[in-house]
C-alpha cells in the first residue's frame, strides 16, 4: 500500500503534542511502574455498585427507556437542576445565575472548555492562565493555533492582580489587549498546583478586569471542588461575586471526576445567553448532547442522595493518601535536599518545587533515572504558558494505593539522591 | 446585569444553525405533536434490561473497577477488536485493514466526523457530499467554515462518477480543486436518502479520486448499516475495495445507533497512521476517550452475543414500521398526488420527492399546514449542499409506534389535499 500525502489543514499540520499522554501510556504497559503522574482517581473507590444500583432503579422509575434514547442538546433538566443544587450548598454560592436554563450538560468539564475557545479565540488569540495551570488546556489552546500567555504570581506562587493589571496595560499600549480573549481561572484545589484563589484575590482579578476597555470573558474550572479534605474551600465561585456580575462567564464542572471518572459528565453554568447559545450550535455538531444514558444515571445518583453520601466517604479517603504523600516526601529526607511545597486543602495533586539546580524536565537525568527506578511524575515545565522554571513537579495521589505512594516516593528519593547529591 | 459585549471568534461569529435543531425541540415540547422528522429509534425495544445486565456482569467480570476509571484515548481494545469481528461479518469485507490498532473509538460517530474536518479543512475548503446528505454533517462543515458541494448524481439519484469526474477537471482547471479537502459519502441505507451505493458506483467513485493529481481522503459512513431489514447490502465498504487502497480513508460507524442511541459510542476504521494520530491528538484536547463505562457496556454486550440478537430482534421491527409507513402513504393516496419513494433495504428514513409545484420547505404553505395539523417532517432541501430542491421530504419510522405513523400521514395527506388540491 503507497502511503497517500494529505494536505494538512492547519489544525492537521500542528506539532505532535507534548510526550505527557505518552507518560500515562507507559504508565498503563510498563510492568512495575509507579505512576505519581496519572490524574486518576483511586479505583479502589470507584462505586460500581452505586452505579450499576442506578442503573437497576432507571428500569422502574423511567418505563419509557427514553435514558436509552437521545436526549436534548443541553442535557436533562432533572440533572442540572441536581446539579445546581448541589453547587448552591458551597459557601457563598447565591441562587442568583444558577437556573437550570443557564446550565449545559457537557461531555467531560472538557468539552465546555474546547468549545468556548472554538468560539471566543481565532488562531494567533491569546489565553492568560494562571502559572503553573492544567496542561491538557495548554496543549487545547495550542491546538486550535491560540497562545497561552501566564497571569504573573506573587512571590508565593498565588495569582497576582496588580501586576497582571500591569502586564494588560502594557498590552493595552502595544495594541496586543486586542487579541486577548479569555481569562483560565482554576479556583478550587488546582491542577497541578493543589492551592484556591483566595477570595480577596478573585475580586481583585475581577475588579482588574472590570476596568479593561473592553469587558474580557472569564473561565473558572471547578474540576477538584468537591474534592476537599475538611471543609470546603471559603470563597464563593465567579457566579456569585459582584465583580464577575458584568463579565461575560461561564463556570465549569465536573461530576465525576470526583465519583466516577468513567462515566465523563461535566457541565457549564453559563448566565450569558450569547456565549451559551454559541456553545450549543457547536455542541450540536460535536455530538448533539452528552450521552443520555450516563446522565440519567448521574441524575438519579444526585436525586437519591448518593453522589452527596459518596463524597463525604472519599473526602477523607484522599486526605489520607495525602498525609501518606507529604509523610512519605518528609521520612525519604526530601525537604533537606531543598524540596518544598504547601499542603493542600483538597484534591489528588501535591505541587512541589525543588533547588534551582534540581532540573525536573522530560529526558533530563531526574527524569531518566525516575523512568529507571520505575517511577512516574509529571515535569512541572510543561504546566507553564511561558518562563516555564525547570525545577518542578507534580505528584498525583490518586492512581495508586498507599503503600504504592510510599514506595514511589521511595523511588523518586533514590533517584533524586543518584543525581544530585 | 449589563450584557457585555464579547468580541467573538470567526466561529463564535457564524450565522444561527438552521431551524431544524427546532423542529426536534418542537417535536418534544408540543402536546400531541407526531415526529415523522426526528432521527430517533423506537423507545420500546431499546434495551433496558440488557445493558443493566451488562453493568452488572462488569461487577464480577471487571473487579478491578477500572471500568469506572478514565480509559485511554483510542479506546478499549477489547471492544475495537469485537467490532471489527463484527464488521468483518459483513459481504466481502476481507480481514485486511481492520485490525484494533486501525481503529479509534469516538463520542459517537458524530466525532470521527467532526475531527477530521477539523484535521483536514480550513476554512474556506470544500468538501463532496452525496446529494442529498446528512444536514447535520451539512451544518458542522458550515460551523467549521467549509464549503459543502454536491456531488453530481444520476436521473436516478445515484451518484454519478463520469459527472463528478467532470465536475473535479472543471475545478482542475480553475485552480479550485486544491481547496478539495475531503469526500463524504453514506454507503448503506443513507441519511436521508434511505438508498445504498452499489458496490460498481462506489468503485467508480474510487477510480475517479485515483485518477487526481492528489489522492484525497474519503470517508464513508456507515451509520445506517447494521438497520438492514432481510439481508445485508451487498456492496462491501471503502476499506475492502481494491479502489480505495492508496487512498486516505476512514470507515466511521456506531455501535449505539442501531442499539441504544443514549450510549453514545461511535468508531472510526482509519487504516493510514498519519490521519489517525491526527485525529488522536484532537481528541486528546476534545475528551482523552470515550466514556469508558459505555465502552465497557458495549465490549461486553457485543462479546455475550446480545448485540448480534438485539439486531436480530429488531430488524424484522423497523423493517415492519417501514411497511407500514409506504402502506399508510399508499392507501392515503398520496401516490396519486404524485409523491415518489424508492423502498428502502434498511435503516429508519424514507426520501420522498413530490411533483416540483409541491414545495416543501420550511415556512411555506404545506410546512404550515402539517404544523397545525401537529405532525413534523424533514424538508428535504436542507439536505442539500447545494442546487437544493424544493419538493423533497424525509420521512423517519424511527420515533412513532404504528399507529402513529398512520396517523402522521393521514395528517400528512390532509395538509397535502388542502394545500395542492
Amino acid at each position: 500500500m503507497k502511503t497517500p500525502t494529505i494536505a494538512w489543514s492547519r489544525m492537521g499540520s500542528a506539532p505532535p503534542p507534548s510526550v505527557i499522554a505518552n507518560l500515562m501510556t507507559a504508565a498503563l504497559r510498563t510492568p512495575g511502574m509507579l505512576s505519581l503522574a496519572a490524574g486518576f482517581t483511586d479505583n479502589t473507590v470507584l462505586p460500581t455498585e452505586a452505579v450499576t444500583a442506578a442503573a437497576t432503579r432507571l428500569l422502574s422509575q423511567e418505563p419509557d427507556r427514553a435514558y436509552l434514547q437521545y436526549g436534548t442538546n443541553p442535557g436533562r433538566e432533572g440533572l442540572r437542576a441536581g446539579l445546581l443544587a448541589h453547587l448552591r450548598s458551597y459557601p457563598g454560592e447565591c441562587a442568583a445565575n444558577m437556573v437550570p436554563d443557564d446550565c449545559v450538560i457537557t461531555n467531560g468539564s472538557q468539552q465546555a472548555l474546547y468549545i468556548s475557545v472554538q468560539v471566543l479565540c481565532d488562531p494567533g488569540d491569546i489565553v492568560f492562565v494562571e502559572s503553573p495551570s492544567y496542561f491538557v488546556f495548554l496543549e487545547l489552546l495550542r491546538g486550535l493555533g491560540v497562545e497561552p500567555r501566564g497571569i504573573p504570581t506573587t512571590a508565593e506562587g498565588e495569582a497576582d492582580p496588580a501586576a497582571f493589571a500591569e502586564r494588560l496595560d502594557e498590552m493595552r499600549k502595544t495594541g496586543e489587549l486586542a487579541r486577548v480573549k479569555l481569562i483560565y481561572l482554576m479556583g478550587y484545589h488546582a491542577n497541578p498546583s493543589g492551592s484556591s484563589i483566595r477570595e480577596e484575590t478573585k475580586r481583585a482579578l475581577g475588579n482588574v478586569l472590570n476596568r479593561l476597555p473592553r469587558p474580557l470573558p472569564v473561565i473558572e474550572d471547578g474540576a477538584y471542588r468537591d474534592l476537599y479534605f475538611e471543609s470546603p474551600h471559603a470563597a464563593p465561585s465567579i457566579l456569585s461575586l459582584r465583580e464577575f456580575a458584568d463579565l461575560p462567564r461561564l463556570y465549569a464542572g465536573t461530576l465525576t471526576k470526583p465519583f466516577a471518572t468513567g462515566l465523563k459528565v461535566g457541565y457549564a453554568v453559563m448566565p450569558q445567553t450569547a456565549w451559551r447559545e454559541r456553545l450549543l450550535r457547536i455542541k450540536a455538531h460535536q455530538d448533539f448532547g452528552t450521552a443520555h444514558f450516563n446522565q440519567a444515571i448521574l441524575e438519579n445518583i444526585v436525586a437519591e442522595g448518593t453522589f452527596h453520601a459518596f463524597l463525604q466517604s472519599v473526602r477523607p479517603h484522599y486526605a489520607a493518601k495525602m498525609r501518606a504523600l507529604e509523610d512519605a516526601l518528609r521520612s525519604e529526607g526530601l525537604p533537606e535536599m531543598g524540596w518544598q511545597w504547601e499542603s493542600p486543602g483538597g484534591g489528588l495533586l501535591l505541587w512541589v518545587r525543588t533547588p534551582e539546580k534540581f532540573d525536573t524536565r522530560m529526558g533530563r537525568a531526574f527524569h531518566q533515572k525516575c523512568l529507571s527506578e520505575k517511577v512516574l511524575y509529571v515535569p512541572g515545565d510543561v504546566c507553564f504558558a511561558e518562563n516555564a522554571p525547570a525545577n518542578c513537579l507534580r505528584l498525583s495521589t490518586g492512581n495508586l494505593p498507599i503503600k504504592g505512594i510510599r514506595e514511589g516516593v521511595r523511588r523518586l528519593a533514590r533517584a533524586a539522591r543518584a543525581v544530585f547529591v
